[in-house]
């Protein structure tokens, strides 16, 4: 392994890092909360750390191949939630390590589970920060990094390919650093658009950014305890769930229509088995909490659709206490946690082109019951699927499913009930955010005992890097030879 | 499709069905609580309807092909429990004959939940009836057809292919009548052998059958409303304890014991990871018990052990009310409600030798993503299992699941709580009889929509021919020219 090119990778990491932290340094002298302070200790330790590591690499013209790849995504992502975290510690907001790891955790894997009791404590400076974690986590903080490695002569390839989430990334393959190029515009076409139009429609400017951090990276987190509930304006409800539904698409299809290619994205087999989840996920909702609560038809699919697209997209945002909806709503939102939205997108979850395989998968079991001899390819449009990848889905979903039910197994073992426990492991492993029960909406994860909250920032990541990446690092033959 | 042959095996069936219900006549006539008439009538009538049907058929030397063969099982255990449900009927012990028919089903497909308010106030006769169609359904009540149609001419391979559990049948195939008879001698052996020890060790005649039966056939139904519980005498509780673990194993392991090969039995993988399993549950659930409830290590290994044994060969017994134990231990049973015990056992369940596939199909997964180029083929002891054994597998697990979701939310949408509808839905498709909450093993099925109890019927069935066989029936391929 060339230890070399890793610590460059991460030296460098660390420099981006810094440099981001900027704005919310800019923020926080704006509003003079005290925060100001925090952040340029935070920056200088961070730029520092970034400087002795790239410094400290002997790698010249290293290569980056499928272990120092995992390796760089890996301890990437733990080192620059944990740089992250230092803001919320050195400021004295947020009193121990431990919870201004699990928040920056949180943040950059665009989870939106939170540690706070009192959001609106919070300095803005801050707030700021934990928010644009999530638009730096949402399109991988590492592939900022990739635009850098290519000028010290690695090839980026193997962290993009543990980066972007999703069985397929063949799309994407050719001519990386251009396509990357490209995503970032999309990603900040959509980021600009949001933040004028929840502005238009009256939101403060503080908490447009704030809004649109969160949901363009599908993260989740609000400058306040309600979240979007805190309004009484439905413009901005639904606003937020147009622009949910949108960031659950695969970017590159907003790439192709740029193009003029409008086609590919409404062909797109995932995209429509997205749009009709959605749409009926909707119905079932809106119907189920029309008769139990609301009597309001607008009202319902409002709350309805909000809500079901939050929690498909995993932000985790809430427009309402859902953790009161009846059990039939609270069910399909637990189930849409796993799902989450396409691959390509910034959403966690199981991602809808696997649920579109495991539906063909069955169907073409029950075919193969009536007809044994029957050979039926699997295909996705006019792709066949190898059974590599076949495999590939089924071994990632068991996963999912093992480490979802063994950490669900931990937390109850700690004496959480099964709904408390089960939800929380759904909303952090799928990067959702809030769960139900003690960890619904208007609660938050600070009640945990620090070893839990390890596990479930250790999930978030897990999540995050579709488990594959973090959980490679830790298997034995990883480090064999 | 050859629907005269389909007739006459259907007829054949009801003919032994009628002749399986001379014992139960027979425990009526000897208790003398006014069922005797119920059962001559459901004798009459069933024999009747065989006869006709028997006659009314055409074929003489027909061929039971896959089609042939899917019908004959999927209808054949509709009609077993709707002619099993008369004598519950016409007794008017059971009023309506949905509920009837719900716990006829039940007990033919070895579940054990029943709609019984009041099980002491049922005469003896009928719940003899109703625990012989645990030992009936145990081993198949079609594979006792099997060895009367060869007399007509008609290949069994596939109605045995149809009927016995698992992905992997393919030990058995060779001289398939034969087999089934030395599997039949084993199922004896162990009825017998059950019978006289819980009779040796202080339990009524009576009592001793019932428990046997919902022992062996893994159902559960017991002639108390507290189940194993009504007594105080532990030695009943060990001895069914390690009746349940021994039902739980692929009974062609018994055959080759008996033939003096041990060491089949104990190398067999399936066998290791089914004994892994009991073992670490019972650890985990008993430390939780113990340290929650009752305070007394041997106390809280006993109910851990029978109550995880229970649960796992999915008979359904309880010697205490385990919804009252911390959910940590609740959500261990409700697991392993799915795990279920070894193919080829009389249990429900996914099966373990699944579980064994997913687990390896995970390892290659992780192995794979460090050595990208690896090929590795998958193998259970000396056996490679090809791609297509893991496809059905992965097909299975996934139908399991989408009908276990499909069917949850059906129940939610009628008002239930989410732990009542997920355990009933999960305890009656794989065929383990109680649930949580409101279904627990202190309350029954009896308060939930007709509805609902034809849906919970058909999972019943659905669970016991492992879903593909009745499924298929009713896709319209199946129906096509």
């Amino acid at each position: 392994m060339d230890f070399g090119i890793i610590l460059k990778a991460l030296g460098l990491l660390l420099l981006v890092e810094s440099a981001s932290m900027l704005p919310s340094l800019g923020v926080a002298m704006y509003y003079r909360q005290g925060d100001a302070k925090a952040f340029m200790l935070s920056i200088i330790i961070t730029l520092t750390a970034g400087l002795i590591m790239t410094f400290a690499s002997r790698s010249k013209k290293g290569m980056v191949r499928y272990k120092e790849g995992f390796m760089i995504v890996g301890f990437g992502w733990v080192l620059a939630s944990a740089f992250g975290a230092l803001p919320f510690y050195l400021s004295g907001s947020i009193d121990r390590f431990v919870d201004a790891f699990f928040e920056s955790v949180s943040g950059f894997t665009t989870t939106g589970a939170s540690i706070l009791n009192d959001v609106e404590a919070m300095p803005e400076g801050l707030l700021f920060w934990r928010s644009f974690t999530h638009w730096l986590g949402g399109m991988g903080i590492l592939v900022f990094t990739m635009a850098l490695l290519p000028a010290i002569g690695a090839g980026s390839l193997q962290i993009f390919k543990a980066e972007t989430t999703g069985p397929t990334t063949d799309k994407l393959t050719p001519k990386i650093g251009q396509t990357a190029k490209m995503l970032y515009f999309v990603y900040l076409i959509i980021t600009v658009a949001q933040v004028i139009i929840l502005r238009i429609s009256g939101m403060p400017l503080f908490d447009s950014l704030i809004h649109t951090f969160g949901t363009v990276g599908t993260g989740g987190f609000s400058n306040y305890s309600a979240s979007i509930g805190h309004y009484r304006n439905p413009v901005f409800e639904w606003v937020i769930t147009i622009f949910m539904f949108i960031c659950g698409v695969n970017f590159s299809l907003y790439y192709d229509a740029l193009h003029g290619n409008f086609r590919t994205l409404l062909k797109d087999k995932e995209f429509q088995l997205y749009a009709i989840i959605v749409l009926s996920s909707i119905l079932l909702v809106a119907v189920n909490i029309n008769s139990a609560i609301y009597h309001n038809a607008g009202e319902s699919v409002r709350y309805a659709s909000f809500q079901v697209l939050s929690i498909i997209s995993t932000s985790g945002f809430a427009s309402t206490d859902f953790d009161l909806w009846p059990d039939f709503s609270r069910m399909i939102l637990l189930l849409l946690m796993f799902f989450g939205s396409c691959a390509g997108s910034t959403a966690g979850g199981m991602k809808i082109i696997r649920l579109l395989l495991v539906f063909k998968v069955i169907r073409r079991q029950l075919y193969r019951s009536i007809h044994p001899r029957a050979v039926i390819a699997i295909r996705v449009g006019s792709k066949t699927i190898s059974d590599e990848t076949l495999h590939n889905v089924f071994g990632f979903i068991m996963l999912h499913l093992l480490i979802f039910i063994v950490s669900t197994l931990v937390l109850l073992a700690q004496g959480w009930d099964i709904l408390s426990s089960v939800s929380a492991i759904a909303a952090t492993l799928n990067n959702v955010g809030p769960g139900l029960n003690l960890f619904g909406p208007s609660r938050n994860f600070s009640i945990l005992s620090d070893f839990s909250k390890i596990l479930l920032s250790a999930l978030m990541l897990l999540g995050r890097l579709e488990i594959n990446t973090l959980f490679i690092l830790l298997s034995p033959n990883f480090w064999k030879r």
